[in-house]
């Protein structure tokens, strides 16, 4: 996280996706151009440059990183090289990295740089202008929002360099100064992003739980964790674990490592459709018919429980609903699983109807045509309450509402649907077809 | 789009989702808060909101906001009563408006504010530092980045107030400046968020095609873009068209419209699996355990295709992957389909021995584990490219890649992975199960 205060860009600069983490590609750039690079890349890239370097150009490297960009690099570095690469920081710098590499790498403490413009309450104007003045030169995170502490370091409150360049320069900084929205260290990222982004901060302070100013987290890192979330939860959602690393960046055996998890799983789970589907073998027998509208009837709930749940999982993660919109959600979602099933079951019975006067394929028609719109509405209604409900009770459970993926719910949605299908058809249809 | 230069937040200041979007409960808000919350609603909220107030409350709302914010809530509001919020505003800001509604809503243009900082190339640092000391009291977006224009208004380079500040004061502009990176009036808004984003910005300004400067955008509405666009790939990856609102402010009606639409053409799509088995009836009706295992080996087919899918999807709206790529994903594809196969395979394989040890199920059981085991693998290889493909060729045509939902994938597997089911199984078991 190179500091928030760089207006510029090069152009000529290659795209992340380019930005090579084979050092032949990255050999050829520029000295600015690979800093800025090399800035850039998230951690497990850098560290993968580092290793192919001699020690005198990874010393140079690492020195070229912000503390927090320092301590996630060495974070992910094997435990033995690690006191390797932290040797090749000075003093402050290690003592800084060390701090910062006692959080989790997605808290805000983890996230945050140490080096911030700390003013005090009884400073003129005038003279917190010219101490920022100073302090833009060497190496504060930024100077555009200075934070104003106590002897004892904590946090009394925040002034931005624009207030103070439009206040009078004789005036106490107290004066100027605003109450600081702060985060604590152990504040989860998605959390920390949300907060910075709703209220349009440049940077939020990160104070201990004695109130103590430890840093601040910047605007630019958090849209990088917004991304990332995004990025987890949709990996998530499409039913296997978040790469660590881009899609391209990621070699195939850690690839298959994070997707044959959860398939095998879902695997297991719906092998239970052919253990339901045993259960009815003999109405399935007696009226083939009906095994072929099992794939239409069980997807139709797994659509529309696809569907519920990507709602309600994006919903929590952006912290638009709670647990206690449960019943409210539940009501909303009864209504729109029963309003879309009786629309499926619609389009169900055109089409039974469609094919017997084309082919005349069926005997009992009526019946036929009733029970699969009766066992439609059903599926499709409890298919989208499971999809709903589901991402609020793991959410409820403290564990990640993205567990409720697409497939997952699909899977729990096939195999309750299959049960529900043969019971309704087989209560229908009794002395008709069965 | 408030300032990004305002550090400071309100810790009492009501949530997104509960600031209220009916005026009973924004009412009791003292004004600052009320102000704060107002100005970071959504446009349509802060629609509702004015709806329900007297004209003399709306006049004083419409003139709390940014030019940009005031263009994109006429945008959203009815037509015929565009012209009167219009009226509220000041002249100046009105001429701002009507240049910045020209634009559509997520372009550069639509995003941009017109209040930036503007230099000339001779200035000296100082007069730049006096000059944005005093534009630091008005509207600017932002004094921390200032523009260096020439005469025609054409943009020939950029400086941070902070290198301004650690400058010589003496120094013309021209030497503290450096090039700018700009983007068009017309270039997408997920496409503005990756730049700033990667180049770590604070804001990036709009030029339009003859260089001449328009506007800037700053990092903090990117962050709100970036979850927007995130949030609207997510709905449309679970089947269903993206919301204009949050869940929770979404009502029932436009919340089924948004649903039904894909519902709709995903079942009649599914149709085609009732006509597939329709087809492979005198194979059903000899052996119906070939029907138990239908439901497991074409979701086995739809979970591979949607891991594959939201993965290249996501990487796409990344931009780390491009259809220059596809071969190479095609590559990695195909083998995690058929590695992913392999394992599926042999796990149904043990179902099925186990199933025969237990209750003695099947006839030729080595005959139907082979055959599951051959369809597998084809299945889940074939559901794996198509969820890898899919993506890649809509981007391609120019549609959204996203298109591609989960849905829409586990369908096309689910009607080619029958045919592939029946077609192996018959070939496979002609003389014993068939």
């Amino acid at each position: 996280m190179s500091s928030a205060s760089d207006p510029t860009g090069y152009p000529e600069q290659p795209r992340w996706d380019e930005s090579p983490s084979n050092p032949q590609a990255f050999k050829v750039l520029d000295r600015a151009t690979a800093t800025e690079v090399f800035l850039k890349l998230p951690s497990p890239q850098q560290y993968r440059l580092l290793e192919e370097m001699p020690l005198g150009e990874q010393r140079l490297w690492m020195r070229v990183l912000a503390p927090d960009d320092a301590a996630d690099l060495i974070q992910f570095a094997p435990k033995d090289e690690r006191s390797a690469l932290m040797a090749h920081l000075e003093q402050s710098t290690q003592r800084e990295v060390r701090a910062l590499a006692a959080y989790a790498e997605d808290d805000a403490g983890g996230l945050m740089s140490p080096r911030f413009a700390a003013l005090r309450a009884d400073m003129t104007v005038d003279e917190a202008i010219h101490y920022l003045r100073r302090k833009a030169r060497d190496g504060v995170e930024t100077i555009y929002t200075a934070y104003v502490l106590d002897p004892d370091q904590l946090l009394v409150g925040v002034v931005s360099f624009r207030e103070l360049f439009s206040a009078q320069a004789s005036a106490p900084v107290r004066d100027v100064m605003r109450p600081a929205l702060t985060v604590t260290e152990d504040l989860d990222q998605e959390h920390v992003a949300r907060i910075i982004a709703e209220h349009n901060l440049l940077a939020v302070p990160v104070v201990d739980s004695e109130g103590r100013m430890k840093g601040i987290v910047t605007v630019d890192d958090v849209v990088d964790v917004v991304q990332e979330e995004a990025t987890e939860d949709i990996q998530k959602l499409g039913g296997m674990e978040a790469l660590d690393d881009s899609y391209m960046n990621t070699d195939l055996m850690s690839l298959l490592r994070k997707r044959v998890g959860w398939l095998a799983v879902l695997f297991i789970g719906q092998m239970l459709t052919a253990s339901a589907m045993d259960v009815f073998q003999a109405e399935i027998s007696k009226a083939v018919v009906l095994v072929l509208f099992v794939p239409l009837i069980i997807s139709s709930g797994g659509n529309c429980g696809s569907q519920a749940s990507s709602l309600i999982i994006r919903a929590i993660a952006l912290g638009e609903v709670h647990f206690t919109d449960f019943w409210r959600i539940i009501r909303r979602e009864l209504v729109s699983g029963l309003a879309l099933g009786v629309v499926l079951a619609l389009l169900g019975v055109v089409r039974i109807y469609l094919w017997q006067w084309l082919f005349d394929s069926y005997d009992h028609v009526g019946m036929l045509a009733f029970a699969i719109a009766a066992a439609l509405v059903q599926v499709v209604t409890v298919g989208t309450l499971l999809g709903a409900t589901l991402p609020l009770v793991l959410k409820r459970l403290g564990l990640d509402p993205a567990t409720a993926s697409t497939p997952m719910v699909a899977t729990i949605v096939d195999v309750t649907g299959l049960v529900i299908y043969f019971t309704t058809a087989s209560m229908i249809l009794r002395g008709t077809l069965l």
